[in-house]
């Protein structure tokens, strides 16, 4: 993997805004590896992505940051610069169900996914030994009935713990509480298993089935407090028939839900999203 | 295409039915083409669809009638046993849009839907030229504010005249009349411009839009009065991504719109289609 | 339709092509609606698409382009900039299968391909009526047994006589002799019937029966002396099973055919498509 | 899962076969889940899988399969009974490549694969500690230089001493000799990494990258001694541009292949193919 650094910016869209930024990295000799640029006509908003080779430029990380602050300013820019080289810190909330997050362990053992995964917490123990075998901290944390905000409680101390950067939802079939999600906004990634905004809510293998639905479908989408409503970074579909049954339907999501959970947390991970409202530029 | 005897059938299953209708199609030397059948284990109900060389029966399709009722009473069966050369009888109702019209009018031109297409019936006039240029009979209802009532009544007189057996929407737009569906209950069919159970009503290209979708669909079913909720034939989706704004969302969705109608409606001309409670069996 | 300047371009990739050139668009005030670049770091090639709005600029279109031409010299650029509202003059070669044909007629005729449909040729008489309705001129040039080389003179004289930009190959199933490929290099579009390089030749659908493979394809791509061997533009698949006899292939693959060549022949009217050696850079 | 016998028949067409099986089913009361035909015209061949409960039948197993043998002779079948619950002993041979193998482990380990895997056999050691970790039986058998005989030689021993049934190469990427490939002809599957026919041979993604193909593929066969060239029993396709260089569609290409071998595998382990000439018919 190449030491880049990535500079994501979107600001009132305007003549010129390309110009002046791609001058302040010829400026300081930047090679640019990739550059995307959108512009949305309906809001006025202008989108932008540059991954620039690190050792290309004749200035370090901090020194571009301050010099680039300036520009930001005038632009009215929201903006960051990224180092490919910094690995976010990763924490995986799960349940009992194991396809998500075996997925994203073998993506990440494999060196697919380049994140540092700090922490498992799970509300159910029986992942602990997949977890653990790959030297990952594991913890159990029942959602006892009636004590619902203990458990949220000693979640978030467990990311405050590991200092969580992005905090991926793999099939975690709990409600987090308001102040959470508003906590980790854009940087908590949930998994939906079904095409939304159809069948929101619980079972949607069942409610996809009991409607009679030719397609079935997964959403990786961050967390927002409108329980599957917030901003969609990636969704597929695997086409069912009459001949399978509920089961089937879970079987086959399965597989959708991991691609789909892994593309989006791909695409966060290498700060190829942009979050605008309520909807995503994926600079894929 | 074939001559053949296509026999339909769904009950509430039992050790034996497809022994009981294999024997009785062989006990008249019939020779299957295609045989296909579901067994849906919720619901305790069987399906099945044989297709049957007419010349190789030594009988002909009413002494197989009266014959196959004897065992369709025996186990309660719905069934129905149709000749692949009797063309359906189709009235498409359209608007202004031609997308969904052409492709079925092309289809049918170049003989891959068989059917006979009586009559088109628009409440705008803009395709009476390329309907009259297929030689089929057009006729302008417009709908008038406020006189909705005398549309529906006109569009009724047509069906009636045309003797239409199977009605196509193909992107009407109008909410018919309940009796009018009843009427039609699983012999007409619509495309909706989006994937249901996702954007129901008007507009879905602007629902996804503003939902900020990666997929964007297209759902062929029968028309019920309940809109939009109808038995599912067919769906089908595109990739879509922050670039393409609703003007691109409609012509993308044009082009899986047509793809979805025309294997919807093939499946229902060609009885591959079995409708039970709000959901089908497709025999394809 | 946005009346837009699409300034093109490849060239050796450089520190600083994106500053130059954007800061030459916002010197003439040129408001970006679209920016897509690409650097391909094996070939160490830089591709480059912009499009402006053509009233935004202050200066017009050949002053553009000779203002520019000093930029494109320094960096040894192959470019363009052709204006959206010129429609390109294309001809269509067909033979006797109408599906492409009919499907690009549509598309043209419902001002979804912006061009400008010269005349279509074709090898057999069939079509004639189909294209005539559209007011477009139709040629029958029969090809004669042992007389291909008239058939060849006649088509190249045609397409002269209506001053040919682009050339559509809509199933027209003959090899072109190599002058023609060769004059209108990056202007000759062909659809393939399979998913290339599978079933070069003859019957690829019967090729990909007897293979007995699960998927099948069209491929669109620029015609080049090798046969099926050119640049690929498009490509696209669809699931096939062993229920699926050789006439369902065919029936199946002209769907997918269509939709390719739709999708190939639009990206190449709106200049999308950047050729390099024997592959396509498509800014879609 | 349900305890069912599965009845799969190939044999020449003729009227009179369903009744005649089904007939002998409905005798011994046996209730079907499930029931497919296919009759294949060209070849005037007929195909049939009957999924049966077992504790519906009034007789065992093999008394079932003593009463078949004369339909079987009469028909001149080609047919087999097996017991869902009776396990298939699978061995896996892989090389250092860890995904598919990784994949096929996770899927037995979930329960989603109904098998016994015996053994993972690899010319490389690196894949050692995942395996051991589920239990399974690890065995390294380099390839050494101009030693290949050897190395065939042991694996088939350890063939032998699991009595491996089915055999996954699970990007195993050495050639069998023949004999090997005889021995366990419509056992052995292969996950090749194009879309077959498409780039056979060694590095097919690189092939694919220097083609420009716009959709990368998988394949999975069954094993024979024509390299590449065995009955295909799935395929699939991801969609690819020019911003993808080789690393990125060997990494795209990974998710393919898993999903295409485990398909494939599954479709095996449930008897649902049935081989025929270099075809495959699958009854999923």
């Amino acid at each position: 993997m190449e030491h880049t650094y990535r500079l994501v910016i979107a600001c009132p869209d305007k003549v010129g805004i390309v110009a002046r930024v791609s001058n302040f990295i010829s400026e300081y000799k930047g090679w640019l590896t990739e550059a995307s640029y959108h512009s949305e006509r309906d809001s006025g908003f202008f989108f932008m992505r540059n991954e620039i080779l690190a050792n290309s430029l004749t200035i370090g990380l901090r020194e571009f940051q301050s010099a680039f602050a300036k520009i930001a300013e005038e632009y009215q820019m929201e903006w960051f610069v990224a180092d490919s080289t910094v690995r976010k810190k990763v924490v995986i909330l799960a349940s009992h169900a194991s396809h998500c997050l075996a997925d994203i362990l073998y993506r990440w053992h494999s060196e697919e996914l380049h994140c540092d995964i700090a922490a498992v917490i799970a509300n159910h123990d029986n992942l602990r030994g997949m977890v653990e075998w790959h030297n990952i901290p594991f913890h159990h944390v029942p959602v006892e009935p009636g004590k619902k905000q203990g458990h949220f409680t000693r979640v978030e101390a467990l990311l405050d713990q590991y200092q969580a950067e992005t905090v991926v939802l793999a099939r975690y079939m709990q409600i987090l509480p308001p102040h959470l999600c508003e906590r980790y906004a854009g940087n908590m990634i949930n998994i939906h298993h079904s095409f939304l905004p159809s069948f929101v809510g619980a079972n949607p293998y069942y409610q996809a089935y009991d409607r009679g639905v030719k397609l079935i479908g997964a959403t990786c989408h961050y967390v927002t407090q409108n329980l599957d409503q917030g901003p969609i970074i990636e969704q597929d579909v695997e086409r069912v028939n009459h001949r399978h049954n509920k089961e089937d339907l879970v079987r086959l999501g399965r597989d959708v839900e991991k691609i789909v959970l892994a593309r989006g947390l791909r695409y966060h991970l290498e700060d190829r999203v942009v979050i605008h409202g309520n909807k995503t530029v994926i600079f894929d």
